[in-house]
């Protein structure tokens, strides 16, 4: 695999001074004082292999892109909501670490969090079979030996508190493995921005998948409509028959063409995070809402938490590898809610919510 | 197997005139008017099998003992609450039925739901491996036909509104299969009682587990410590090295002396429910609180919510066999919250509760 270096001489004197800078080797360190600037001078400044993971590598590239975003989203949402967020920054003790961000309690969002981690090392074979979605691959390849990896990803989950404003959560993520067990080392990408209202508002649908239709169509034809059908197939409850909100784009596995293409379209996906995003939350953020419209916005946020914790691959996934359990259920939102038996009135908004969770539909 | 009858001429004379009473068949009853008296009514008078459970089978008296329990545990409740428990009777494709009572807003819990059901028929050989704790028996016998089952069983979670107010659970089993695949049909008993408190108050630990031992060392005096530390290892929430609560008893795959043996003590630990729970409800019910004591219980709820989702076996389960979701997930808390990275301060009572929940204590 080749992974040719991009010529971006901005981003590499960035990094360049970034790499100059004092690193902080920090087991867990904590914001003290809650200001906009502070973390930034506490998180170290590459979370990468220094001396391995030169900065023409698709893996110090791909931190960049990822750290940029968590800088640039962080900011769009501080401003909107009035409150800074507040920082972790952690480091796995076999190799990587990460920065979390989280903002609680604010104004307009009960609970948002972006997180970024860079890990490295290696992971049993079943940890490898669960971090790839063509685990078909791995088939008949024996448990022998440990798989050595890299992996790096930014995601994140904001819960509002408004029943009007839509949750949203997006991860990008890129992934490598070393030759193991006669397989030779493999690269894929994953990702996806999916939205998750209580109410259906048709135009803020449009929008929210209308703005990532034109940055799937921005990198290939055919990629929103196979990635919209996969976010719909993924985020399904199967116990329930219904998805836990109306989608948006997913993928997983990424290493079809060049992994530079690939690269330019994950970095213009976590791009429009706040252009998909914030406009419906700016809009919403002071509606008028009922204690009704609050109850049913924490029932569906009892559907959210059960989605993550039975099905979502990556929380799974963590729990039971002993990953940060903070950052990992960082996606719960603040507060849910569970009655017994609740059906919506037919003809309610309500039900034509769960109708469209249950029936995804097409919005552009 | 030989399940001798025990003569309880009342008991009998009971289960004789119910028998003769109209049976309802019902796929989903909803009581229409909630009022103390009217579920009865419409719940089948039995939901074993007429002709093959008959009224001395080991089937047809534990489905008694677990129904007579579900109506004094209600009753017991309901007094204490003030309001009546709603009831729907279900009935499943493959074979029996159940009978799920929830009581929602309460004036003292926020939910508190008792479940019965009584299910048979044939089920695929993961699904008996998952249902047994024993699955060792069953390692090596292949994936081939169905086995022929029998399973009835009362579970019931109930939680307070008022954090000084323990949520308590319990769940009393007995299952059958029949020969398959060169495997002798077998039966066994499961349970147990569990409390989960916001907040450690040593003597109402006290009075429960030491309900509990009394009842432990009437049948057997090495019953509570063995079964103590079995619900003290189940009850572990694995990511975060701590119980969901402050045990109780637990015990499955129980088939180690005569059946009737396992009845009479099944029958005494379940009907020692109230006894154990309401006193403390009783005690703690007019507390005044204050609304960060409202929070942590809310996040030991969601700790609750993890437990429940991620390790429970009857809950996963369930879930991936499409059981009844309402009933399944009436365990659920009405409320639950995420903060992120929540720290108790050192020697406050919530960091009290914490150290409980990571190094179980003896109680009794």
């Amino acid at each position: 695999m080749a992974l040719q270096a991009r010529s971006n001489m901005a981003q590499r004197r960035a990094f360049s001074s970034a790499q100059t800078s004092k690193r902080v080797s920090v087991t867990k360190v904590r914001a003290t004082a809650i200001e906009a600037e502070n973390y930034v001078k506490q998180a170290p400044t590459t979370l990468v292999r220094p001396g391995i993971d030169t900065e023409d590598s698709m893996r110090a590239r791909f931190e960049k892109v990822i750290r940029n975003a968590q800088d640039s989203i962080c900011n769009a949402i501080s401003e909107i909501d009035g409150k800074p967020f507040h920082q972790d920054a952690w480091t796995r003790p076999g190799g990587g670490g990460g920065i979390s961000r989280v903002l609680q309690d604010g104004n307009v969002w009960e609970k948002a969090g972006v997180n970024v981690s860079v890990v490295y090392g290696t992971m049993p074979p079943e940890a490898y079979r669960a971090a790839t979605g063509n685990a078909e691959k791995l088939k008949n390849k024996g448990d022998a030996g440990r798989v050595p990896f890299f992996a790096a990803g930014i995601s994140s989950v904001m819960h509002p508190r408004n029943p009007h404003c839509p949750t949203m959560h997006f991860n990008y993520r890129y992934f490598e493995t070393e030759e193991w067990n006669g397989i030779p080392g493999q690269w894929w990408f994953g990702g996806g921005t999916d939205i998750t209202p209580s109410y259906v508002v048709p135009e803020d649908m449009k929008h929210f998948h209308g703005t990532y239709k034109a940055v799937c169509d921005r990198h290939d034809p055919a990629y929103y409509e196979k990635f919209k059908n996969w976010c719909d197939e993924y985020f399904l409850i199967k116990h329930r028959g219904e998805r836990r909100g109306l989608g948006g784009i997913f993928f997983d596995d990424l290493n079809d063409r060049n992994p530079e293409d690939i690269l330019k379209f994950s970095t213009d996906a976590v791009n429009h995070v706040v252009e998909a995003y914030c406009p419906i939350v700016k809009k919403h953020m002071n509606d008028p809402y009922t204690p009704q419209e609050k109850e049913w916005q924490q029932i569906r946020r009892g559907r959210y938490v059960e989605f993550n914790l039975v099905y979502d691959r990556g929380t799974t996934f963590g729990l039971k590898t002993g990953g940060r359990i903070e950052s990992i259920l960082m996606s719960m939102p603040q507060t849910a809610s569970w009655l017994y038996d609740h059906q919506p009135k037919a003809g309610s908004p309500e039900a034509e919510l769960l109708d469209a969770c249950r029936n995804p539909r097409t919005w552009v």
